[in-house]
């Protein structure tokens, strides 16, 4: 079995932390990373405030293989993820002469303006995460990918960083509709999952078609062998109690 | 001026970091506390592992004035969060004598199981957030406050609640409306800032409805002549761009 390949999100933003904008990239680089074979193992979302992204990088880089951070790269003051990352890793940051020569094809020189060369700055030694539909370019250094808040261009940068990053055997999930409530199942579940310590077991409540309160039961496990084990005890079980 | 109040969110479950499920209650607590008074400084998400679980409510709750959390306190084997938030306390968990009562009145004999129980249990110390619309409470100890993760119940804890709470003076917010790209006025706009380092403001581009990319500058202060200053300054900088 390949190696276990572990990310974390760091979300930088005030607008998020104030409500006024919702994010919307968390649930979309969980459900890309999962279907890639890295397994996301924390999120944190924090200020636009140096000494706490420079705190939280440095948490994260050290305990996860990859660090995917969104939001801080544009052109204003409130901008300031490129520096924080060079600040962690201890790197001089200066406009990149690639970065700049693509902005003087695109930009006039009045428009090139100080704000503008703002995002050109990218820490040394950084891999630029680019193409020609994403204008202000992501960058990789060491396990710390940086990328734009918006999530149109977030998700064009993943696509484009996705293909470089180690990955590992693929998580795999079945779901079985138990068909009562979370309750009339909790006890001999938490017994099945005692049974199979190298399997995840999680319990979902939801409200079905008929407005009754229902149990999605996912299991998660890498060997589908594994899975398929599980999923014969909890079908036993809810035979059992005559639920399918 | 009253005391800063703040806060972060702990979200907890193994099905945000998959993906399976997307959250909604970071948005929805975000902007719930500012309009109440609490700025929200941090948010993090961790799966349904006791380990992770502590070390991330020890690294908040000593930080933040509150620390909100979400998911983890159903009838099942995944759920577990109170166990966790009784042991970083440092505090004995037992089935709460109140809530097994109502239970009894709510469940028969046969449906009151062991998985059922396991809703009751509510650290020593702890003061119960409960209503005749929430079946299992959530619970305040210490600084922490103890939510499910379903939405609505999580809302509804969250009014239960929020008259208990130490609030601050709200923060307040102005929105202006650049009429340019953020790269335009970004040069201008730092030294705004510059000139008034006890105002946030926040730069946020979108697509107006002509499809032009446009920017909104958002100010937020405590001090509505604070907000009031900054704004005309921005208004004056956009006046002599003529894009207002």
């Amino acid at each position: 079995m390949s190696e276990i390949v572990t990310a974390a999100i760091l979300i930088i933003g005030d607008e998020i932390l104030s409500g006024r904008t919702k994010d919307r990239n968390i649930g979309y680089i969980a459900e890309y990373l999962t279907r890639i074979g890295i397994d996301l193992k924390e999120v944190r979302v924090v200020a636009d405030d140096e000494a706490d992204i420079i705190a939280a990088l440095d948490a994260l880089r050290t305990r996860y293989t990859y660090v995917f951070t969104t939001g801080g790269i544009g052109p204003t003051h409130d901008d300031i993820t490129a520096d924080s990352v060079a600040k962690a890793f201890g790197v001089p940051i200066d406009c990149h002469p690639g970065v700049v020569a693509r902005f003087r094809k695109r930009f006039s020189d009045a428009e090139l303006n100080e704000s503008r060369l703002r995002m050109t700055r990218i820490p040394a030694g950084a891999t630029l995460i680019e193409s020609e539909t994403v204008l202000a370019p992501g960058f990789q250094i060491g396990n710390v990918i940086v990328m734009a808040g918006i999530p149109s261009v977030m998700q064009a940068m993943l696509d484009i960083v996705a293909p470089r990053l180690a990955t590992g055997s693929r998580m795999l999930s079945e779901t079985v509709r138990a068909n009562c409530r979370e309750g009339d199942i909790g006890t001999q579940l938490g017994a099945i999952a005692r049974a199979h310590p190298d399997a995840m077991i999680g319990s979902y409540p939801f409200l079905d078609e008929g407005g009754r309160p229902n149990t999605n039961l996912v299991v998660r496990a890498r060997d589908p062998d594994k899975i398929a084990a599980v999923r014969r005890d909890i079908e036993a079980m809810l035979a059992q109690l005559k639920l399918i």
